[in-house]
């Protein structure tokens, strides 16, 4: 049974932020049944239902291959992760009708080749789409870097950037269930806003309105900041080297801020890692995949008891894949950018 | 009893780095006996011997109060570490004739008020002036930051930059005690033989004669860096994060490369913390002073086995101090740079 399956392909490899036309769509044919030989034994084929749209997939749209994984392929189908539903499976882990989560294509319908990172979903009261969030790759990566990096302590300072993202809304919610003191910054006043009334933090600040982080940082925190999650880098993380406590620790997570490798403005304030003893340290959620299921058991709980809310930016439509991406890196998304192509 | 006390006076706080003109010598009158008074209730006198000149002492010469110790008074004598004789005593602990080692002051006699840091040195057949060196603060520096800071594994690639250096000479040797494969690069063809043929480095090269940092760290490394211990900051540490392997560890000890705290030029491949998921650590030496007995015992009993060797440059007279001090910024001294203020 062919149907037609439309899919977002990169055109070439990116510098600088994305841009819409640096994807396209195409409108393909595929087969709904898993071909039989060899080299798709033990596939799956699935339909999307939910792709997620991550700040770190702007890393594949160049041609960099010193990464933790490799650059896209120009004209070829844009990967990341997603919510999908099994049509036709040659996997015995997973049958027709199975809802998963994992690396999928950016399209309609993707034969799934690596199926060892694929999740199979129990559902419950959750909305499916949470399985790219909160319960996802980006939940995770607050978890294990709040924990795992950050090695909190109950009254600690704690200041989160970019921090109404996927990663940051957690982060700082982790952080307040902790007993810390949290300020978040973000980019405009309706996220102010949902951070100091939605999502618990103690304090917040629109970094676009702020002449002088410097001086913000040392407004919102007299006594200094012992934990940083960094989202962004650049200009916001060389501020909060001049305002870290002694033995503080910056959890480097993203560098949002930095639109490409060469034109880094390069960080001036490195010198207070001796002053102050900082311990600065980039990390992956793929290091610390042993701790998931204790994560999602965690993050499940505190939802369930209204512990823990989450806030995501729907967008409907694989058309509408490559505007949702770009506006990431402009701060158009509110909460966690996801994209639906279909309903079930 | 009223003698001659010559003085080494910072004149004014320092922009950049230090020059000989920044000090002066002052020659004035001290009294042999701790005076009367309960301001000097548990004080002692010494006679300084030998004095260090370590690169952490230009910033006490800035007029910057973020740091962990305070900068010096102008007008005042400047203070380091030394190996002093006590010639009178107000405190229970020290007696005429004692050795000791601790802070003191660049003059021929100075009355010592703090005297908790103060460390009473037995006498044997080590140097006197090593105390202030390989079993001093500059070898503890070392220590301390390899076991503690770097986590070495046997095998592992170690880089060390200013490696002849008084901190950087042990680490180097410590690496090859835990197995490691070892280079080092320092600023003269004198400095590396020295690493290559007395500190047992596997190699080392002159940073001076390279134009390109990140193509002699590839000829050096094929396969990465594990552990980099930086005396230097700068571009040297900028060329590293781009050869560090997954899980690398960075040691940030000093950063005599930056002259001064605002002309930095950044450091521009921070992002690569993040691929790799490098940790970069400052630390100071005085976090683990409850290490320093094992440290003084692992260091003497390799000293006198002959695992470690420990090479210093000693320059005669206190009036010598300042060209001593300055030339540390370029690169003059070959070894710990230590004066010799008398014989005992």
């Amino acid at each position: 049974m062919e149907v037609e399956n439309k899919q977002i392909l990169l055109r070439g490899f990116i510098k600088g932020n994305p841009k819409e036309s640096d994807m396209e769509l195409k409108v393909g044919k595929i087969n709904l049944k898993v071909p039989q030989g060899s080299s798709s034994s033990g596939a799956v084929l699935v339909k999307n239902l939910y792709l997620s749209c991550d700040p770190y997939m702007r890393g594949r749209m160049r041609d960099f291959h010193g990464s933790y994984i490799p650059p896209f392929l120009p004209g070829s189908v844009i990967e990341g992760f997603g919510v999908s539903k099994v049509v036709d499976s040659d996997n015995a882990n997973f049958k027709a009708g199975d809802i998963v989560a994992g690396i999928t294509g950016w399209e309609e319908y993707s034969l799934i080749q690596k199926t060892e990172q694929l999740r199979k979903i129990q559902s419950d009261d959750i909305p499916l789409s949470y399985h790219v969030g909160l319960l996802g790759m980006p939940g995770f990566t607050a978890y294990a870097g709040f924990y795992e990096v950050c090695s909190p302590k109950k009254g600690e300072y704690v200041f989160i950037s970019a921090a109404s993202g996927a990663v940051g809304q957690l982060v700082g919610q982790l952080a307040k269930l902790h007993g810390c003191y949290v300020v978040g910054s973000a980019g405009s006043s309706q996220k102010v806003d949902l951070l100091k009334n939605r999502f618990g933090f103690d304090e917040a600040f629109n970094y676009k309105e702020e002449s002088d982080l410097d001086a913000v940082l040392k407004r919102c925190f007299p006594q200094g900041i012992d934990i940083y999650f960094d989202n962004v880098g650049g200009e916001m993380l060389d501020a909060v080297l001049l305002n870290m406590r002694v033995h503080g620790r910056i959890a480097v997570c993203g560098m949002v801020s930095q639109q490409s490798i060469s034109s880094s403005e390069g960080l001036r304030n490195a010198f207070m890692l001796i002053p102050r003893r900082i311990k600065m340290q980039g990390f992956l959620q793929s290091d610390y995949l042993h701790l998931f299921p204790r994560f999602l058991e965690h993050t499940i709980d505190n939802y369930k008891k209204g512990k823990i809310v989450y806030i995501e930016d729907m967008n409907e439509g694989l058309e509408n894949a490559p505007a949702a991406f770009v506006g990431l890196f402009s701060g158009k998304n509110v909460g966690k950018q996801v994209v639906r192509v279909a309903q079930d």
